[in-house]
């Protein structure tokens, strides 16, 4: 019977924009005396992942315009996050009791269009990557050269939830890794066909890894070890409902 | 740096109405040669603790209700489930291209209110269990007596979520762990005040666990080891958005 192991991933330095955050992961891999066997999932958050592609944002460079005042009046917010929320946003989902909720250019529905003050450094702000999935690839893709091995990657945010306090993280980019395993139309052991079962194995994999790394301990990366998945490259972004099937929306 | 691991348990065997669950993990536990140490985490699936809180029920005895059968017959379900949808329900959040979302009366939001015809048996349809968190309790009560060590537990089930395709794990009930995690009021190593940040670090559990049990592999229970929590005894009932926070409701 398998194990899963997660292991954090320490010594990964402060990231400038233009860092190789692949070489940076080895490094602290080596480091560390870890080494990546077949089919490892990194997990890496997003955070030091648009850090590493420039997308931190000096609030004191933005204009808000007159939508972002009135919506950060009414959610008592700073008017400039705001403005960075809806330029980063395709629709604002919903806003209340000092929450705005949004759908993402990416397509994903998440607080504040993923944009957070967190782990950034005073009067910044980091956007999420333009496209994690691509960021995703690249980082499988430095990975697997370093070490000879094959692969999944993640990119991972911390989302809320309707109807459930707290966040979990999930995934919003991957790469050597399929999003969803299907189950549908396969029998339990009584016979009975499932249909709709179809775990969002990445975004179990985030979870897990986020238990490793945690929120305050600078540790923005872990290695999720001996997990059963399906090699793939849709992307992260083949998560996102469609709008026909969409019943919140 | 601590590494988490998430150790499945082989050999429980089917589990009747009225069988004392957490000796039989025990059991098996001390078959596989697994032994517990302080502060594990055990993990069991809903469906196996409904089965042994005698939570199945036999499809041909439902008598569905007029209000069944027409929402049977719009979303293409059997009425049968579809009534024991609704006697488990406190209300139809939405309903559309064959699902059923309902806020079950423990006040989870989820498909079907949880009720579920996999991996019971033909005809068959099981029910979430009454109180998940009495059954946490009762569980770890077992699991401590036997094992002379501190612990907790978790119940999980499957849920979808909205705008994402597929499902993960959540936590229906929880004991001798804080299902949430605040970070609200402390500081980033830059000076920066933590205002939601507040990991549902049961859900994030739930999740890592499935990896190692999966869907159709017949293992309904798992030990995540290793993991940072805060012990204590608000149950997984915390975890309901209270209606005044609720921008879906």
């Amino acid at each position: 019977m398998k194990r899963i192991e997660v292991i954090p991933i320490p010594g990964i330095p402060e990231v400038k924009a233009g860092a190789d955050l692949g070489a940076e992961v080895l490094r602290a891999l080596r480091r560390a005396g870890i080494p990546l066997l077949k089919h490892d999932v990194v997990v890496v958050k997003q955070k030091v992942v648009s850090k590493s592609e420039g997308r931190l944002v000096l609030l004191s460079k933005v204009k808000p315009r007159r939508r972002a005042v009135q919506l950060a009046k009414a959610e008592r917010k700073d008017p400039r996050v705001v403005e960075l929320v809806l330029r980063e946003a395709s629709e604002v989902v919903r806003s209340g009791h000092g929450v705005i909720i949004t759908r993402t250019k990416q397509g994903f529905v998440c607080a504040n269009s993923g944009v957070d003050r967190s782990n950034v450094g005073p009067g910044m702000a980091a956007l999420l990557p333009t496209d994690p999935d691509r960021s995703a690839r690249r980082i499988r893709a430095a990975l697997e050269k370093g070490s000879g091995t094959e692969l999944a990657v993640l990119v991972t945010d911390t989302f809320g939830r309707p109807w459930r306090l707290g966040q979990t993280d999930v995934a919003i980019g991957c790469s050597g890794i399929s999003p969803l395993v299907s189950y549908a139309g396969k029998k339990d052991r009584f016979g009975y066909r499932l249909r709709v079962t179809e775990p969002a194995v990445v975004d179990e994999l985030a979870a897990a890894a986020e238990l490793a790394m945690g929120k305050l301990k600078g540790i923005p990366a872990a290695v999720v070890r001996g997990a059963s998945y399906v090699r793939g490259d849709a992307g992260a972004k083949a998560l996102v409902m469609p709008r026909e099937r969409d019943l919140f929306r």
